[in-house]
């Protein structure tokens, strides 16, 4: 029986399971498998690119399930004409990261969509709930990406105190597993969201060796720093700072930014070509401390099943174990 | 009903609840109000005062509850025979944390005593294991006071895939109410460790300020680092620092370690001074980031009953909500 929680009930989905609007990862094929397993799948709007986001968006024309489009919050007050087109697809919601999202409220929710907004600490929560937010994600530091420095069992806890009888709350950030979704309900939250789990996904727009150095790393493999963001000439507003796979261009300039900073326009060629060339040994692979739970890369819907039949377990055998002492 | 896991049964306690062993903050007292509330307490053995340590075990020969006795790896090195100090009082279990256990096991289990190894890496856990461990605790960098990198959600599902079938996880880091447990139960630990929740009881042997400080605080509120360490001429072997609140000194020094080093005969007498003085803008607090979740300072044997039936109902109400949906 499928685990039902505020947040399965306002998205009207069957397993508490949201996919992480990853930025080009998270494509119309990977929102399309993870809604049509029960979960809810985000479009990666990212910084958005106009004709990507129409040609993606209407690949979900056809789609009879739930789903919702992502945004980079700052990035989308520089494109605010986006949001028209991501709201005429008639998504069940717009999810919000990393910045006010006070000035995109009213539209989104007269359109009908519920407002998800993903915070990193309390202040944010405030302000996204002061905004109109309908669910909280409370993303940890352990998280692939943007991201800032609150871990996740810290955060989560903090997060739900506050919205607790408001709104649900999803945590983010080091979850890959049945296990993480059943301990993040512990803790109050009424879903989880993943990235980097369904970035080793079939389904995912990721090069194939991303997704084989995703399975191959140690959850010890990832660093948060700028270094990846400096390197692409993509510099985020404060307190944000990027997570991704440790690899040779990261050993090479971590702790000596100041000296990459003043190399950049070298850097950013070198990188850049990387990034074409596909040399993850220069251009980074944006994943998360969940690397160390992910070993294959099968298609979405066998992870969102995974997940809500390990937690469903879980709960369960706990619920058998305690009776046995009744 | 309490909460029966491997390790209740393996350490004969009611509720599977360990108290950190805080350096001078976890002495007889806490460790006797812990272990007679039907959790775990651990002598807070810390570098190795042996005046100290005799007297305080002196004071748990009446204890009729089992109780530790914990060590920094590393110092109990330079002072071995503390060791035979600690066995004389008949632990239960000698906890060893901060470097190879091996040198130690011997002694230790041919005591009677069972080993607990405190671990923040897969390196250390199977170190720990090829030693004997009878016990895992798994540190999440969200500790207070030593520790290093990993965060608890990540690194505790990582141990106890490494230690399943062979001996039961403890999780620590970021716990300090019935959810975190209840959540780490989740994850697979078999109970938690908890420091800062204790450090504000009123049976710990802290400063009255520094635990109202702790209840002041919010999650946000801690630093990891080496400032205090290099501001005690106290310094730690890698990859271990140090997690305390952010006080004036840390605002102060936290990124000009270099220049810190450069003047550290001044500055470690000013702390010294501000040590003995009681001044914490300047002397740490030495907690974790559990400190959003604490805001009082009540018994020591009300923390332990409350987590313990917090986690109970949280388990039971889960087994109510989904036997709803059957």
């Amino acid at each position: 029986m499928p685990i039902a929680t505020p947040l399965t009930t306002l998205l009207k989905i069957t397993h508490p399971v949201l996919l992480a609007p990853m930025d080009i990862i998270a494509g119309s094929r990977l929102v399309t498998a993870v809604s049509r397993a029960g979960g809810f799948g985000v479009l990666g709007g990212g910084y958005g690119e106009k004709a990507w986001l129409e040609q993606e968006t209407a690949k979900l024309a056809g789609l009879r399930a739930p789903f919702g489009i992502g945004f980079i919050t700052w990035s989308l007050a520089k494109r605010p004409e986006l949001l028209d087109v991501a709201l005429a697809a008639k998504p069940s919601a717009i999810m919000l990261s990393f910045g006010d999202p006070a000035q995109f409220a009213a539209k989104i929710k007269s359109a009908g969509a519920r407002l998800i907004c993903q915070v990193q600490d309390e202040a944010m929560a405030r302000q996204a709930l002061d905004a109109g937010a309908d669910i909280l994600v409370a993303q940890g530091t352990e998280a692939g990406g943007h991201g800032a420095s609150r871990t996740t069992i810290d955060l989560v806890p903090a997060i739900v105190d506050l919205a607790v009888g408001r709104v649900p709350v999803v945590a983010a950030g080091g979850i890959a597993d049945g296990r993480g979704l059943a301990a993040m309900m512990m803790l109050g939250a009424s879903g989880v969201l993943l990235g980097t789990r369904f970035y080793a996904s079939l389904e995912a727009d990721g090069a194939d060796e991303a997704k084989r150095r995703i399975c191959a790393a140690n959850s010890g493999s990832t660093v948060r720093g700028i270094v990846f963001d400096l390197s692409r000439n993509n510099v985020w507003p404060a307190p944000f700072t990027g997570r991704c796979l440790v690899n040779d261009h990261a050993r090479r300039w971590i702790g000596r930014e100041v000296e990459l900073m003043q190399n950049v326009a070298a850097v950013a060629a070198d990188y850049a070509a990387a990034k074409v060339s596909g040399d993850f040994d220069i251009a980074a692979v944006i994943a998360g401390e969940a690397v160390g739970l992910i070993h294959d890369i099968p298609p979405a819907a066998e992870i969102v099943e995974r997940i809500a039949s390990e937690a469903e377990q879980l709960l369960a055998g706990r619920r058998n174990s305690i009776a046995s002492l009744a």
